[in-house]
């Protein structure tokens, strides 16, 4: 019998966590939940039924594990705890500050209602995380550094957008070349903000708008671009909508460190990915089925990747796990 | 109070787990076991005692984790079971093909003991399998790609030394930078083991011995060098020593996948070691506290870098990982 899966909140990452399942034979997409009216929605699953999130409960029975796909402001600090008392649960909560009170939060639901919730799950934190835990724990004498990019960042298109005149806009992180150079060098530099990375931002502007008043609002927009060299390129609503509809990111975990006698060693973790959302919704997937795996056998409370045991990603056993992976 | 460790065996690997517990403030070693004579070893750490291998049991009480060093062809197989009687033990067992066999047996003592026997740790197996199961959970629609080097390989040197009119010899393994690239581009090439890697070997000859014949005899040899592309250099005693004393390694571990809708992603794992012995002691020691944490929640029998969370290598607790390392 197949994971039976259910997906609350049918945004980028929604869809891309359904498109991972279609490549899971062991997984089965049951129902997706939505704050819209479920009769507009068309998902890609036929298989699957939709309901309104606030039906979710009825579907109790049905589901093994819930992956929430709303936003870390304001949604999963709630929704997580709350379906936790009814499903196995993952999201992927990322605002760092604020992970050891929404760990707290669901442990608490999940412990008593005797489910697994996962939090915190996908690349960064998730699989950067992890990287970053390993590694350090290898090489306690060392220093670790993570570049983001060439990706999309979602926050600060956003951020452009709401300046005056600006009808749409998409923000590239980008690490420095020279700096990611100098880290797997050995060489420990200490870098600010603006040598790790540069923002390069393309700007469709409204007609009649003041273009350099506009180029110069983005620059020294404080937190967001006025820290980093930032590019500015203005560019027609075609071109935006030709060169600039995907989502991709990815980045870089590297630690170097020494052991004796001078021995350096190097340790780097690099992401290219096309989709955010589409590799997001994979690494949500797979930690799906830790979650239904960990439960099956009694496990409860709230995890993170540092807490669960690389095998049970896997659909394979443990022996063939060893005689074909190891 | 400190994980009181020992290590059984001192080569290279040894003194390289001797290295990375110096490194560790929670681990201290207690012990090392030889089956030389223990007054004519000297080893580096001056609080730690030295003891014949025969008298390993009477340290029962006073070690917490033994780290077992011996090779995999003759040592490992009967060790690891042996000491897993009496200890938590650890090793680096390589030999791919006897790694189920190894776990069963293994597990059978240690399950009875009550001790837990980690084994096939390094960083491959070890690192690199870990890399390859969860790219693979990650991408299940991918191909995966392992390169090796530039590294000495001990086995390649020592088939060459072998070779009459040979005094010394060392042999890099070198991966063939076009076939990483194809792979990086998301090319899924099929590679020949001739494609992937080239092998390049430094050779110190005896006088008047017949050179022509030495680098013939090594291109040309099954298994270890007839199916890749070779070169051979004749140096001095004195070159050998100067620029070929270290044990450096390292290598690729590479997944490339797709989503949906033609959406690529790359994950790429990278070693770059100086020295090989240091960094997988270095391993087998972030290994050996997850032992140690594991048997004091009362688990036991063997397990691989597979079954162990992530958090069991770190001395810090859940909520300091969640908090500085999410």
């Amino acid at each position: 019998m197949s994971i039976r899966v259910g997906i609350l909140g049918y945004g980028n990452l929604g869809r891309g966590v359904e498109a991972s399942i279609a490549q899971n034979p062991d997984m089965e997409l049951k129902a997706v939940f939505t704050r819209r009216n479920p009769e507009d929605l068309k998902i890609a699953t036929e298989s699957a039924s939709v309901y309104h999130v606030d039906d979710a409960m009825k579907m109790k029975d049905e589901i093994d594990v819930m992956i929430i796909c709303g936003g870390s402001a304001t949604d999963l600090p709630h929704q997580t705890p709350h379906f936790a008392q009814f499903f196995n649960v993952i999201d992927s909560f990322d605002t760092h500050a604020n992970i050891p009170t929404h760990f707290e939060n669901v442990d608490k639901v999940a412990k008593k209602a005797g489910t697994v919730g996962i939090i915190s799950c996908g690349w960064d934190p998730g699989m950067f995380s992890l990287n970053r835990l390993y590694a350090g724990c290898i090489l306690p004498q060392g220093t670790d550094y993570t570049f983001w990019g060439r990706g999309v960042s979602q926050g600060h298109s956003d951020a452009v957008r709401r300046i005056e005149g600006v009808l749409d806009a998409r923000q590239y992180t980008i690490p420095v070349e020279a700096a990611l150079e100098a880290v797997r060098d050995g060489k420990n530099p200490e870098l600010t903000t603006r040598e790790k990375h540069t923002r390069e931002v393309f700007v469709v502007a409204a007609e009649g708008a003041d273009i350099a008043k506009i180029e110069k609002e983005i620059k020294e927009m404080p937190n967001y671009f006025s820290d980093y060299d930032t590019t500015v390129h203005f560019i027609d609503a075609e071109t935006m909508k030709k060169d600039h509809a995907g989502l991709p990111h990815g980045g870089f975990v590297i630690r170097t460190g020494e052991t004796k006698d001078g021995n350096k060693h190097l340790i780097e973790y690099r992401l290219q990915l096309d989709s955010n959302p589409e590799f997001t919704g994979s690494v949500l997937v797979a930690y799906a089925r830790a979650a239904y795996k960990m439960a099956q056998e009694g496990m409860s409370g709230a995890k993170t990747v540092f807490d669960i045991a690389p095998a049970y990603l896997s659909p394979l056993s443990g022996e063939e796990l060893r005689a074909h992976m190891l």
